[in-house]
């Protein structure tokens, strides 16, 4: 385990929660105060607080030092390792979804054979009657 | 939160983990045992088993059913999202990278100004003796 994966493991931990995705998702639309990153959400201040603190923790996020509503803005860089280290993946995704569009092309082959025997065959009792 | 948001945070939840990303990257060269698996760390084999349960429920790994050994298969479906979350926040990494780009041109550019400045002072001084 070396300083790297740390960093990665301290990144991914602060993502894994839907409240503080959201609060990077409003800062992409400017700097925020607390109150301001707490209105759409109908948790306690204490709890918006504890989230902004794993976010400056990981450095996802930065506090100003001006006045003392110290509003948040948002620091993308620890983001770029994530979407390195995932990309390293992308060909296994891509083989996966291959897998499945192979599987389904199967599928409507064997559906436009059964239709087509069902048609045959309809052809041949009408022809009988 | 819906229930995409909530995959996404299992997800990220499951790669937060330095041990758990290297038992993916170990699944990328093929699939493998428990036992091949717990081969490079220096951790109990109960303490590996959680991992791969941890990484199973994420959807990340499969478990085959063939003979005891159920060997561990990697599905990297789920990473597919976590890059599509990511690659929304990409503008705002390569915008703060370009921050630090204009910091350092400005750095070297005053550096420039200072060492010609005392080139000049010191071809004065050269100059008078």
């Amino acid at each position: 385990m070396n300083d790297a994966s740390d960093s990665l493991s301290t990144t991914l931990a602060a993502l894994a929660d839907p409240t503080r995705r959201a609060i990077l998702a409003r800062l992409t639309r400017g700097p925020a105060t607390v109150t301001e990153l707490a209105a759409p959400f109908s948790i306690s201040g204490p709890a918006i607080s504890k989230h902004l603190r794993v976010l400056e923790r990981a450095r996802l996020i930065s506090r100003g030092r001006e006045a003392q509503w110290r509003p948040c803005h948002l620091d993308a860089g620890p983001l770029r390792e994530v979407a390195e280290w995932t990309s390293a993946y992308r060909r296994f995704w891509e083989k996966s979804f291959d897998r499945l569009g192979e599987y389904l092309a199967e599928l409507q082959a064997k559906r436009r054979e059964t239709t087509s025997s069902k048609e045959k065959s309809h052809a041949r009792a009408k022809k009988r009657r």
